[in-house]
């Protein structure tokens, strides 16, 4: 293994991450936050509630009221002036919509000169919602719509409207109060009406996208869900500021600096990579192979998150497989190395966030009888990678902003 | 469709293939070759065979006596001093052998201050041969190799003792006249000893390797088969001198070159592409709508070749799934195309080169009822090109050195 390149591996994945804690994340957006005259509330919903919440009430002078909702087993402590509820994720649940009605509760009959701080991250959608009409109505709905094929912007464009706070609602809710509307993104492009639905966000569907769905897969309706699908959603909110502080787009800047930090030409490939995984590994190890014998220290940086069709057995994650993929590209190669891992911790169904791959890894690998296409044929990275010391371990890091992965030409 | 990309689409296509036409190649590497001062002999073998003998005779003052081994109906006509064969292609025949041994003959018994143009293209390695044991022979250990598993490495240990011609035995035969050999290069990264199986390459593998191979799988051998194997090949040919003037990387140095004339700053990604054509599309695609706004003309270049698992029973080839596959990732930009095509003007079994697409495509499917990703998943790209004008038409080239891919983001 290439200890130079490990070591610039492990600070360019240091960084990387540092910057997209949701703590970091919520304190450089609210430098900008301008707090009118009234009271401040805040909401926070997601798998990273409890920690951009804490990271709020710290820079905030103070806070007259809060909501937490997050995840089960993700209250991390007490916050002071915030009420921190646990929910169903990635299915809502009673909890949920308790949850969510306190959040409407609290924001009801603000006046103008109030602001309400809104902290989103991933999960938001499942952990924030109360469904206008009865439970199992929704569930009937949501099920004739799978067995329809409805893809995923059909689905929401009809769930928007069953919903008291998707689609906009929330801050129709809290209008006419201000709202700054923070967000930690884990969906590529940052589509401000897919995070959490959008609940501070205009609604881009109309009620003739919705009605055209009812039509094309002939969905059975209650007359109340009738109703509320013929029930037109904001399309302009005046009173929403939105700042995203932490998307992939963070995660890649993070990484790219940390690279020239290092002495690294470099090159920000795409922030949008979501193909399979094994096959992004495998032309991204060529990028390397093509620019080994350039003359000079090159970073290619490439964030998003890729899928992994699965054929074998074996344990592993996208991550692992983009490594090990490269693996067999730049083979051989003594100045090259590749490394990939999701900025939550975790890969896969695996303790790894994921995995890094030089030059000798093939050979090393061979040496125990491993060839990589055979074990990707398995998808077994995971015990691949654990072989020959490619695993990243980071450990839950408590943000979720994709992945990243970065090659390096070194000297 | 943005009908300037498309016109750049089209400089770009005309003038990359330009570079790599036979004539072109053997031209430019011709400059550099300084006869000796006896017999000047000439032989070419693949399927580039003729076009590249006759730029030869074209450039050179005069030819002593030639040879010329290519496919059937590839001999396009006379050419002056030199003989035409046509022979078997993918599997040799008997002509292949004895036009081979007209060519061994006609080197045999050369001076130290003769000279033997050697003209290398695709196909050579079943045209030119002439195996040392009986054809059935060979065929039963063919047939061995192939039932046991062997990989390609390991084929062409085995055969290349069993030839007359392959792993350097030609330029042996033809010692101690000087070769002058030209490689029009059809495998990534230009291995010598693979192209045609390495007539004029010192041979990589050793006896030790061929007997390994024979004890690992084995191999039934006859006596004189055996012996053979036993036999060390050259390591090191003092009468060989090689230029490869056409290959991918002459491909995209070119494509490169027309994109920076058209004004666009230009960035080779690689010349070793060889992942799943449709992730390699869509990687691509994600590159584009990545840059679309940064406000500079930027052009992406890719070669290599890429492939397809067929899962589907529509027509395509690995070009037009890259190009198809990109659309999905660039849908909605005004100033983003990707074109990818076959250097030999064939892609996959259609009639086109490779396909076009840019922010437009995607839309225009939709409006005939076509959804890429279902197109892709039937590998049919060839008639959604069709139904959306983004096939590339250029006809058979008579060159064949790979694919390149190109990403434009336009004004």
């Amino acid at each position: 293994m290439n200890k130079n390149l490990r070591n610039d591996a492990q600070q360019i994945i240091d960084a990387s991450i540092r910057a997209v804690l949701p703590d970091t994340a919520v304190e450089r957006a609210l430098k900008e936050f301008r707090p009118s005259s009234g009271k401040t509330l805040l909401v926070a919903i997601g798998k990273a509630a409890w920690q951009m919440a804490a990271a709020a009430v710290k820079c905030l002078d103070h806070v007259d009221d809060g909501i937490v909702i997050t995840k089960y087993d993700h209250v991390m402590g007490e916050i002071p002036g915030v009420r921190c509820f646990e929910a169903g994720h990635p299915v809502p649940d009673e909890n949920s919509f308790s949850a969510t009605q306190k959040a409407l509760d609290m924001v009801s009959g603000l006046k103008e000169e109030d602001n309400v701080i809104f902290l989103i991250s991933g999960g938001g959608s499942a952990l924030f919602e109360k469904p206008l009409i009865p439970g199992e109505e929704l569930q009937d709905i949501t099920n004739q719509l799978l067995a329809s094929g409805a893809d995923i912007v059909e689905m929401n464009t009809i769930r928007k409207r069953l919903s008291a706070v998707k689609g906009g609602k929330f801050a129709d809710a809290a209008a006419p109060a201000k709202i700054f509307s923070i967000v930690l993104s884990d969906i590529l492009g940052d589509p401000l009406d897919m995070i959490a639905s959008g609940p501070a966000s205009p609604d881009t569907s109309t009620c003739e996208d919705a009605l055209n769905i009812v039509k094309k897969y002939r969905l059975r309706l209650t007359e109340e869900a009738d109703i509320l699908l013929h029930t037109e959603t904001a399309k302009q909110l005046d009173n929403v500021t939105t700042r995203i502080t932490g998307s992939v787009r963070e995660l890649c800047a993070a990484a790219k600096e940390k690279c020239e930090e290092l002495g690294y030409e470099t090159f920000l490939l795409t922030d949008l990579m979501n193909c399979e995984a094994r096959d992004a590994g495998s032309l991204l190890g060529s990028v390397l192979r093509t620019h080994a014998n350039d003359g000079k220290k090159m970073a290619f940086i490439a964030g998003g998150e890729t899928v992994v069709h699965l054929k074998g057995m074996g344990l592993g994650g996208r991550n692992q497989e983009i490594a090990l993929s490269a693996a067999a590209q730049i083979a051989g190669l003594p100045n090259a190395a590749l490394f990939s891992f999701g900025s939550d911790g975790t890969d896969g169904p695996t303790d790894a966030a994921g995995g890094y791959s030089d030059g000798d890894t093939a050979e090393t690998l061979l040496e125990q009888g491993l060839k990589i296409a055979i074990v990707l044929d398995d998808n077994d990275a995971y015990h691949a990678l654990k072989a020959c010391d490619g695993l990243i371990m980071t450990g839950p890091t408590g943000t979720n902003v994709n992945d990243v992965t970065v090659g390096l030409i070194g000297e």
